[in-house]
Parts: C-alpha cells; structure tokens; sequence
C-alpha cells in the first residue's frame, strides 16, 4: 500500500498534518498559558512572524484555534487565537510531553509547570484508564491492529 | 529572558528537541509495533534513507533508542534499533496523539489501532489521574507555574 494512504489511514499521521513541528506545539503550549494575541505569541516564542503566521492559519483551519476579532483603543481590529473543544482535547497530549520531559529531560533545577487538579491542588498525572476507571500500567497496555490495519 | 534560555525550562521544548519532527514520531509509532530494522522502517515509511539515519541517529543519542547488532546469514552484521525504558514511556504521549486524531480527525472507516488493556482485552483511554487514582476531567485540570516559570 502506497505510503500516503497508509498515513491517512494513521492517526498519529493524521494529527502530524496539523501539530507535526515544534513551533507548533510552542504555539499550543503558549495558548494553554492563556496568550492570545499575535504579538504576545510572537514575544514569546520569537518565532519569525511569516512562520508564526503559517503555523496559527494551519490550527485555525484544522479547527484547533478560533479567530476572535478584538479592538485595542485607536488600533484597527485584529484577530485573536482561542483554543476550540478539539484544541482544548490536546491538554492531554501536551500534559503526556510535559510529563516526558520532567521525566527523562529534566531542566536541572526543576520542573516550571506542574499538572494539579483545580479543586484541591492535588497532583496529576497523564496515564492510560480502562473502561472501569482504573489506571493500566504501560505494560498492561497494548496498540492493536485493527482488520483495517494495511498490511 | 531570551527563548533559548525560556526553551531550556520548558519540559515541552526539551522533549520537541528529541522528538518535534513528523518523521520522528512516525518512526517511533513503527518501533512500538515492533519494527527494528533499519530496511523495515524505510520500507514501512518511504522516508528517505539519510533522513532516517539522521533521526534514529538522534533518537539513540537521547536515549530512546538503543542499537542491538544482528546478523543475518551470509551478510555482514548490522545494528537494529530497540525502545529503552524512556522510550517506552513515549507510549503515553503516542497513544494520547492517536486518541485525538481518531476523535477530531477520523478516519472515515474507523481506527487502524485500537489501545486495550494486555489482560482482559479491555478498551483504554490516555487522561488524568491525581494521587488517589482517580481520572480527572480536563476542565479539572491545570497547568500550575512554579517558582521557577520564566518571567
């Protein structure tokens, strides 16, 4: 089977269409901590602004990020960048990197963003659960093909 | 500060040094199928063979991959390309990334790869779990800055 079908067939593949460069999971990181706004993206990752562009009209076309028109007094209208349901789903592939890095590319003074549960503070970690809600080692967890696997 | 130095903090930055290229992801989505040759990858993936060196070449420099001489008979030995521990633990992140492309970019005849538990056959999910075990919905959720966030 050709190669580009078997990518389509792929969900990981079909993600990587959308999220599959670093500035773009920067960009994500970034709208997870609330920014917005062109500039305060481009400040804050000093991306190159043609990139930047690129990478934001690719999440909004995905359906990632929404526009929102916004007004600054005495400034013409821009458009802002908010996470969509489908952008909001992609904390727990964010939380999963995160957790990844803390692990086995530790910063050496320590992590700069923990996971924590809103109410109680309480510590949280990105794993696999099963349909009765119980945490399954990695070990016990298995990626099975599918009768439409190609072969 | 400057973004290299703000990069160097970050878990997600540090963890796209190693793995924030689509090339990359889809080799280690091969090797968690259980590909570990070099001529299977490229058969598997149609990527050009320097391009595959580079990155299973990067892959083994940061400790996910790990090199295993074979020979088979009447060829010269060669090496192939095994998970270590921090690989393994990548398949979090994979199984959260092939979650959201088979929620918000399906496949029009479904999953190529489904994630079921080893014992029972149970479906699995990736999420949230806090300290008592229990799965935390994602509005439940926050990324917390610690003291050392970069201003």
């Amino acid at each position: 089977m050709a190669s580009t079908e078997k990518d389509r067939m792929c969900s990981i593949a079909r993600s990587l269409e959308v999220l599959g460069e670093r500035w773009t999971f920067l960009i994500l990181r970034e709208a997870f901590s609330g920014t917005t706004r062109f500039a305060d993206f481009r400040s804050e990752l000093g991306v190159a602004p043609d990139v930047l562009s690129n990478r934001l009209a690719t999440l909004v076309d995905a359906g990632v990020l929404e526009k929102q028109p916004y007004r600054d007094p005495g400034a013409r209208v821009r458009d802002s960048y908010h996470l969509t349901p489908a952008g909001r789903d992609l904390q727990v592939m964010l939380g999963a990197l995160q957790q990844w890095g803390d692990e086995h590319r530790p910063y050496e003074l320590g992590p700069t963003i923990v996971r924590r549960t809103v109410d109680g503070d309480r510590p949280v970690h990105v794993g696999f659960i099963d349909d009765t809600g119980r945490e399954v080692p990695l070990e016990g967890v298995a990626f099975v093909r599918t009768a439409l696997y190609p072969a």
